[in-house]
């Protein structure tokens, strides 16, 4: 007996969480243009517009720049196990749930790993780092530019000094700040970075721009074992978006046309532009949740503009909360993780979800539904 | 400086290759249907739909069956790094580049890796396996369904009573075969396999789907080590997948919503009409290539319907007449792999792809090119 599906037809939500955001109408076109193969010159051409806009986005010139086909975590993984061997001392800083997770995967790639800690909604000290580099002989130096599990910014180019003083490399999470707030790879001497593209770059999620600077690459070419994951090994993957286009896995052909658009919007907006629209909004969002007498997660100095932990007051249900927002509000916002499950919102502000119109929503749903 | 990118329209082309295939239009449009959240409830019940039609599509009632959020080859390694551990003694038999690259991430894998191999081109005999075991303690055995570099089906019957005899594990590659030819996932014994969306399932590449039989989930479960990869580590995503939906990584709702209506469509032809339209052609294709004098690769006995492997006659040159198929005829075919490159060409008739007309179109075009 065959079974019948229906079609199915998703509402249009206003994503106001940790990411997805919401999707412009023309990358979502773009997603829909007809597939060509992987081998095909005009999907070649596409690449080189693809990387050519990503080195553009991090500010590098970095040759090996390419989106990963998966999602940001494949970033953090393949950025993890393309730096380390078997053996190599790594640095982690943890100020949340994405440091964590880079600790579980340096484990798993046999590096020996030593941690950095700091209360969560709180940014690393860069004496933290100083210290443990004075007694452990890190090769790599592994920390979250934005946390999203705590909507805290990172500063890191006081880090990114120490780190280099110590012949050691800095590899960066920048999921959920790329596109949305200031990110220098070469300028700040990041030697490797990861994003996601559903954050602040607004294209569906499903690929993990990276970039592997010049010590980054030499490591990689100076390994004495094989990049543990065939999937994501640089060496392998780096000859398909090089010159010799040698097949390797086939290209996720529609997701990147969808990123080429989704690039192409940030470059036509500018990114000190798109900065400073985060920042705004951000300004606003803030402003009009403490007047509805909420308070911030993370000191006024640290925040990240594009993800705002407000903190529950203690009489509010969370869940409630955001089920009615949901549902009657059409609106995602994001819930605490781990330790903060319950005591945060996060409240995204995201690429093309970074508006007027939703600071003034979101603070009028919230203004309703807390009765405020 | 803002440099301007131009929107992009890439052709409409005739996918005639290994893959991807043509994309019908239901499944261009789901792509673009809004994004929501990964844990927004309607999402979930998408997530909840596509396995019940993955189960359906792999003739399983396997519960772990899901789309592994990579391309097939993700598919690959999410299959062999769950079901390997280090030391772990793995039989891999080898017909072509696909059997080569899970000997590579076998060995990756810290696994104990035996050979079983044939000429490219010709199945494995199951004696091969029979034999290979009496000598060799495999936990698992993997083997390739579809052949995409030689265009071989491969019998999996006799080699699946042969590896459980032994107590081993059967790991298939049904990349190419899904959805196009004949695999009974539970009738047949196979604990463990994965695909690709971008062939007969004829949605664009990106998602693998994966399934994992008791004992393969026994084996999981039993495994005194970390799955080394984060982000392909069943015993975690399965907890999303599952009843807890517990936060892994972000799915790529876009590509989902893809799979869908693609496994929607394959359900409303059914299985069985499916397979018999890929033979149908294939055989159209066969008798129309051999009246112009062409010759296949491999046996009549064992040719994959999706995947045509055509002898490059010795005056023609490969490269020239593929470049005319597309730029004139607007039609990708594949070249061969390793040994196989120059000597034949790869003619698919995958999925969407697979019809009278394509057929019709690809041997006058034949017969045009190569004036015969």
């Amino acid at each position: 007996m065959r079974k019948k599906y229906k079609a199915f037809n998703p509402p249009y939500r206003i994503l106001m969480g940790p990411g997805p955001s919401n999707v412009p109408d023309s990358v979502m076109e773009s997603l829909s243009k007809p597939v060509v193969g992987h081998l095909d010159p005009v999907f070649l051409s596409i690449m080189e517009e693809v990387q050519d806009m990503l080195r553009r986005v991090f500010m590098t010139k970095n040759h090996l720049t390419i989106p990963v086909s998966g999602t940001g975590s494949a970033g953090m993984e393949a950025a993890l196990v393309n730096a380390i061997e078997q053996g190599d001392h790594v640095l982690v800083c943890i100020s949340g749930v994405f440091g964590q997770r880079m600790c579980d995967i340096v484990e798993r790639c046999g590096g020996i790993l030593k941690k950095v800690e700091t209360e969560w909604g709180t940014p690393i000290d860069p004496e933290q780092v100083q210290t443990a580099l004075t007694e452990f002989p890190a090769k790599i130096v592994a920390i979250v530019h934005a946390e999203t599990s705590t909507g805290v910014l990172q500063p890191l180019q006081d880090i990114s000094n120490i780190v280099h003083e110590k012949d050691a490399l800095l590899l960066v999470d920048a999921v959920t700040s790329l596109g949305g707030a200031p990110l220098k790879i070469d300028e700040w001497g990041i030697d490797i970075c990861y994003s996601g593209t559903q954050k602040c770059l607004s294209c569906p999620p499903g690929l993990a721009p990276i970039t592997f600077g010049p010590l980054a690459i030499e490591k990689l070419n100076r390994r004495s074992s094989k990049v543990q994951s065939w999937y994501l090994d640089m060496t392998m993957v780096q000859k398909y978006w090089g010159p010799d286009r040698v097949y390797h896995h086939t290209a996720p052909i529609s997701m990147i046309y969808a990123l080429r658009e989704a690039l192409r919007l940030v470059v036509e907006e500018g990114l000190a532009d798109r900065w400073e629209r985060h920042i705004t909004h951000h300004h606003s969002l803030v402003q009009g949740l403490e007047q509805l007498g909420l308070k911030m997660l993370v000191d006024a100095s640290y925040r990240t503009p594009m993800l705002n932990s407000v903190v529950i007051p203690s009489n509010v249900d969370d869940a409630v909360i955001r089920k009615r927002l949901l549902e009657e509000y059409n609106t995602e916002i994001g819930s605490g993780l781990g330790p903060l499950k319950g005591k945060i919102w996060r409240i995204g502000l995201m690429g093309h979800s970074c508006t007027r119109e939703n600071v003034n929503h979101i603070l009028s749903a919230l203004k309703s539904l807390l009765a405020l």
